[in-house]
């Protein structure tokens, strides 16, 4: 075989573009001009993507139509709001390419902040961390009976993907009944599962209500104000998917008047938020900047996982995170 | 059976009170002058427990002797170093006064708190809900890159009773292998024991060392200068069992010199520690005030244990949480 041309335009620091560059060897490394270090970021344009044979980053859309030999797309990500459109799907089904996502890199650290988000909860940790109360005085007494178990609660996650995949076993291992929302389920589930049809009772039902939704046409403002308001009283509400799935001023109004306990936020619609944003005056509303999936090994990860692609892709074996 | 007299010195609010007068009649409540309403406090004598046949909160120690009719002691807390003495049990045993204590009350709230710390470590939650670090800038990567999974760390449990039987299977479903350090192994552990004698290469190979030692003679500053230096670089220390246990100056020395990554307190010595204190000061050093234990159905789940060993000593079962 003939030595491929491999693109990237993800802003890898000095060890983990040495990973790449190795694993790829005797194939060829051809890095931009310009490169993008937020999974949130978009590439422009890059003259070296035209003679690429594979694509591994945050490519602009339009200039991959632009690359002639290109064969396969992956993306460093987990979302792929940019490519996650009718017109994409029609151009790489008809030429071939295959979009792959890093979903497996991101999934295990996704599904520990939604536990530590939840076990933080529970335990009432922001306040009690906060506090010098002496034992026995009544701050100290009303702050011991803020903590809740989760066991005996129920749980329900809404999408089913990789992060899913791992963080139901977490949360049943603290004696949470488990539901998932999926909008076609496969019948693989390992909870009971519930689709738009009958989401109602399910979200009037839960304790905790988990969103690891994507951005795309069919989840925008998913978490609408009607569905906001279905929340049981006391339910808690985390968002480890995109900012864009829910109506932020219907949150911060349940919020404020008290019928949704507390609401866990890794991501936002911007981020991150303004000042004056009425979620950063909301009560209990606690928020991580898009951290979720990160940790200390990240970048290496990222490149062994598309590593492990690269091979597959060579032996014409199926790629994992395959979405189109 | 005559009425027996049960002598009560917690101070439960009227709910908790309503519900103890009916579980134990007809039998007869005799409620303290003076009520406790810390799990550290301590009643002083009372005309009421000299005619009791039952005592059940944190009765004084001396003022049990003056009991003629006593027949059984249940505290209301999980520690009860004030009657682990050698004279107590002594007199105890002559009597033949079995002394309870409300371990399994606290014990799942505890691991709860513990496994909230150890995750909230894991994820970097402390500074994470602090930040706002735009996506891609140089503060959000380094934030990204703090986190670091538990799956394939090692844990070392310090202190193997009623709390490390909850947490040992909430820490292994995070994927880290567990060894637990108890005096006397019983041969019935779920995981790895060590001892005294092979103590120090467990406390070399943790990342995670979570302290659950009750306060008595032999726990003492039990995490000493010398086994403090025995941990592993970067591990992180939590302790949820007595503050008396840990060498506090020691501890705030080794996360100032960068060598322990993080130290999670939920008990100090005292409580609360005065603003000086060094570990105030510690880098890393997260301290909730005694709020382990702590849940919202707390004073409602003590009476129903209570009652629980109440139905069980009238049957002549065997108590549980039986110490002495």
């Amino acid at each position: 075989m003939s030595s491929l041309r491999i693109f990237c335009d993800h802003g890898f620091r000095p060890p983990a573009l040495e990973q790449l560059a190795a694993g790829l060897a005797p194939h060829q490394l051809i890095l931009a001009r310009q490169r993008v270090s937020s999974v949130l970021g978009q590439a422009g344009p890059d003259p070296g993507l035209a003679g690429a044979d594979i694509a591994f980053g945050q490519p602009d859309v339009e200039a991959l139509k632009d690359a002639p030999r290109l064969r396969w797309v992956h993306v460093s990500s987990a979302g792929y709001t940019r490519f996650d459109t009718g017109a994409f799907r029609a151009w790489a089904r008809g030429r071939g390419v295959p979009l792959t996502t890093s979903s497996h890199v991101y999934a295990r650290a996704c599904a520990e902040h939604a536990l530590a988000f939840l076990l933080a909860q529970c335990r009432g940790l922001p306040d009690a961390l906060a506090s010098r109360a002496p034992n026995g005085s009544p701050e100290w007494l009303r702050q011991r009976a803020v903590p809740r178990t989760p066991r005996g609660g129920q749980a329900l996650v809404l999408g089913y993907g990789t992060i899913a995949e791992h963080l139901i076993p977490l949360l049943r291992a603290l004696g949470l009944a488990v539901t998932a929302f999926r909008r076609q389920p496969r019948g693989d589930e390992v909870v009971p599962v519930v689709t738009p049809a009958d989401l109602g009772p399910a979200l009037g039902a839960a304790d905790h209500v988990i969103s690891l939704l994507p951005d795309n046409a069919s989840t925008r403002r998913f978490m609408d104000r009607d569905r906001l308001a279905a929340l049981k009283p006391g339910a808690v509400f985390y968002n480890l998917g995109r900012g864009t799935t829910v109506d932020q001023e219907a949150l911060a109004e349940a919020l404020h008047s008290g019928r949704l306990r507390a609401a866990w936020l890794d991501v936002t619609d911007p981020e991150p938020l303004p000042d004056g944003h009425p979620l950063r005056q909301a009560p209990h509303c606690h928020i991580t900047p898009h951290l979720a999936g990160g940790h200390h090994d990240e970048e290496e990860h990222l490149v062994s996982h598309f590593l492990e692609n690269f091979r597959r892709h060579l032996a014409g074996e199926p790629l994992l995170d395959r979405v189109v």
